[in-house]
Formats: structure tokens, C-alpha cells, sequence
């Protein structure tokens, strides 16, 4: 039995996101097991560094795996991106330690947020940026984005209210960029919960437009969710990092 | 009666290609002209710089179409990417002289064509690269390339066999760049015949390949299409300057 950890791709603009629901297979998850399970023979579980919502994309998920394979990592990766439709695509593989698990031993994860406020959409990009003809301040998203920094906890800042779990998270670095009209937004953190950087990033979008002010504090300690911004739309959330 | 020249972006994946056929509107003058048709009351003719194929992008395609209308020119960009699908873009417009003719008094078209290598699917760019496992010798390719360059019969470039008019050419150049694995092939001349640059290209991989000589003179002077390479699919294939 050897550990593959894998780089994976995709375009989530027609999938349920990264992990498998029910028994729709419609996930990137869920097309990964059903294929290595096809080379295999065998039932495979992917473990995913962390799931991604419907519609979200990655440029650079990390996911591992455990199989019993004749094939080299050349074939394996071979084989996964001739059978996989063309839009997910596995970049690389290497053989890991035993022990090695994507999602517990991650140490940071860094998404990408991309807003286009040209008036022009983008059609090259049409399924990855989030258009808006809002006319947004940048000073003042970059003032409220600091008051991320830092361990909090986001339970406002998260769309599923069951969660019985912590939500104490830790965000490393928020950096706001503009090129050309685009507004990229990188959030790096030690993790996150359900819709956490989307309704981030909706509140900074409401505080860029003027429609709120910088409230993050009090939004922390209201621990209410109907005091954070709009879930910003999924087209435009981007996995680009994991760190180990 | 005003004369406006517009620079429009497509990915033209879902498109028949840049010209209205018969009865179909599924191309891009087809949806610009009905809306522009819908704005005015009154049938505007929209005139591009030349054909693109189907399933063939443009990031720079030029068109110009004479209308009446009260509204400004900011406010005819603004309606034509209200109305216009999403894979459909007016980036900027502008009024000209009355005489200024998008095709007639183009100088020089330049036309990308992208070949992925890498083995890896690029998801993000799935419908505008062509991938292939071939091994490619690159100096191959750009030694034959300069057989193109300057004024030729490109009748056995051509897949229609029926044209009455002249199919002499000119090629200005042809530029051959790798990047990580990515071949981008830029050709520019002062037109270019049906399936003409797809033609060429295809010519090219072949000799990359191996599979080929380099013949290009013997192609020329045979005068038929069946002498010549394969048609290389529309999908990597994108009008990115017209020079006037």
C-alpha cells in the first residue's frame, strides 16, 4: 500500500464542489475515487485538503490517496488525466509518508478572490471573476481587511449555523491588489469554514462600496451571522496554495 | 447617420464562426447586429475585419456599422454588453470617418494559435489551446515557417475549393515561442484565406513531428490542398490584432 499525493486542478463552475454528497457524483472528489477505483479494482478514498464550494474552483488543491498499483506515479498521473473530464486535470503526484493526510496535516491555505470592475466583462475568464460596476474604494477595504488578521473566532463569518465544531480561525495575511480594473483579493489562512472567505470578502466589497463601515469588530463580537456582508458568488473563489 | 468602430473579444466555442449564415444567428455578427437592430428600430449591418472561423476566439476582432441614434458612444458600449452573451465583449469604441471600412482598409491580421504539450490539461484554458502528446522539435517548425514568409499563392492553404478570387497572400511574419510547455504560433499578414492560418500550422506540426518534410516550397508550387497538412481544430485558434 503506498500514500500518492496529488496536485489537482479544476474548473467548478459545473460541479457540487470538492466533496462527494450522497450518492450524486457530480464532485471532484467523487470523479478522482470513481476513476482510481476503476485502475484499482478497489474501493478509493481521496482526502482532500479541504472541501471547495459548488462552483469554486482551484488552481492548486492538494489531495492524497492509498493504493496498491503495478503502475509507476508517470502511469497513475497518466491515466487519471486520460480518464478525468478536461476540467479538472492532475498536475503532479509524488509518493508521501504512510502518515501523510492532505487535510490534517495542512498548514496554510490561500484563496484567491477576483472581482472585475472594468464594466467589460471578461470573456476569456467569464466562469472565474465576479463582475460589478460598483465603484469601490480600495484604501478602505485594505483599512477593514486588517482587522481579519489574527486568530478570531469566525462563526459570524460562516453560513452553516449547525457547527458544533470551533470556529476559531487564523488568518495569516489579506492582500488586495488591483491590475487592469481586476480587484484580486488573497486570503491566507491556517483554515477555514463553510463560506468563510466569500462572506469575508462580501463584507470588505460592502465597506469598499460605502455601504457599510468598518464594523469588522463588532461583527466579531456580535457572533451573529446577519451582521457580515453578502456571500460573494463562487464563480469568483480560487484555490491557489496549501502549505505543509 | 454616424460611423462606429468597435473592438470586440469572443470566445467563440458555442459560435458558426464570425459571418451570419443563412437563418442562423448563432454567430457573432448575428447577436451584434440584433441588438444593435433592437436599439435603433431600424437593421444595422455589422462589417468585421474579416471571418473567423467556428469555434475560433477573437481577442482583437475590429467591426464598424453606421447607425443613427441620440445616445453617446459610452452609452451604446454600455448597451451592447447589457444585451450581449457572456462570451461576447465590446471593449471600446469609437466614431470614424464615415468611409472607414472594418475589412476593406485592414493592413495587417494577426492570428495566435496555442499548442499545450505539457500533457497536462490546462482547465482554465480548455476551449483556446490544442493539446496534444506529440514531441515537437521547435527549430523544425520555425526553419519551415520561413518558407511562408512573404507574397505566396496560398491556394493549397485553403479549404475552399471553389474561390474564383485571388488567393495570393502576404506574410509578414511568423513567430514561434515556447513557455512552459506551451507552443504559441503568431502569424501576421495582410489576409488570410479560409482555414488558412489552421492549415499552415498544421503544415508545421507535422514537420515538428517529423512526420513531414520540410516541403513547403513543392506544396506552393504543386497548387493543391491535398499536398499540404491537417487542419489544426478551431479551438486554438485567436484573432489577436488587425492593423489599419
Amino acid at each position: 500500500m503506498k500514500n500518492y499525493k496529488i496536485i489537482v486542478s479544476y474548473d467548478g463552475t459545473k460541479y457540487s464542489g470538492w466533496q462527494k454528497q450522497g450518492n450524486t457524483d457530480n464532485t471532484i472528489q467523487g470523479k478522482l475515487e470513481n476513476i482510481l477505483s476503476k485502475m484499482t479494482g478497489e474501493k478509493v478514498e481521496v482526502f482532500g485538503s479541504g472541501r471547495t464550494d459548488a462552483g469554486a474552483h482551484a488552481k492548486y488543491q492538494v489531495a492524497n490517496f492509498k493504493i496498491d498499483t503495478d503502475k509507476n506515479k508517470k502511469q497513475i498521473l497518466e491515466y487519471l488525466n486520460e480518464y478525468l473530464p478536461n476540467d479538472i486535470a492532475v498536475n503532479s503526484i509524488e509518493q508521501v509518508d504512510i502518515r501523510f493526510h492532505s487535510r490534517l496535516n495542512a498548514k496554510t491555505k490561500t484563496y484567491l478572490y477576483r472581482i472585475n470592475t472594468t464594466g467589460i466583462p471578461n470573456v476569456f475568464e467569464k466562469n472565474f471573476v465576479f463582475n460589478t460596476k460598483a465603484n469601490i474604494d480600495l484604501e478602505k477595504m485594505r483599512q477593514a481587511s486588517k482587522e481579519f488578521i489574527g486568530e478570531h473566532d469566525f462563526l459570524p463569518f460562516c453560513s452553516n449555523k449547525k457547527t458544533k465544531k470551533s470556529t476559531v480561525r487564523k488568518i495569516y495575511s489579506i492582500s488586495i491588489i488591483e491590475e487592469n480594473g481586476e480587484i484580486k483579493i488573497y486570503v491566507k489562512g491556517n483554515g477555514f469554514l463553510y463560506n468563510m472567505v466569500r462572506i469575508i470578502v462580501g463584507t470588505l466589497f460592502e465597506i469598499g462600496q460605502g455601504k457599510r463601515e468598518n464594523n469588522i469588530q463588532e461583527i466579531f463580537e456580535g457572533k451573529e451571522r446577519v451582521n457580515a456582508g453578502i456571500t460573494m458568488p463562487s464563480c469568483g473563489l480560487c484555490l491557489i496554495d496549501v502549505e505543509y
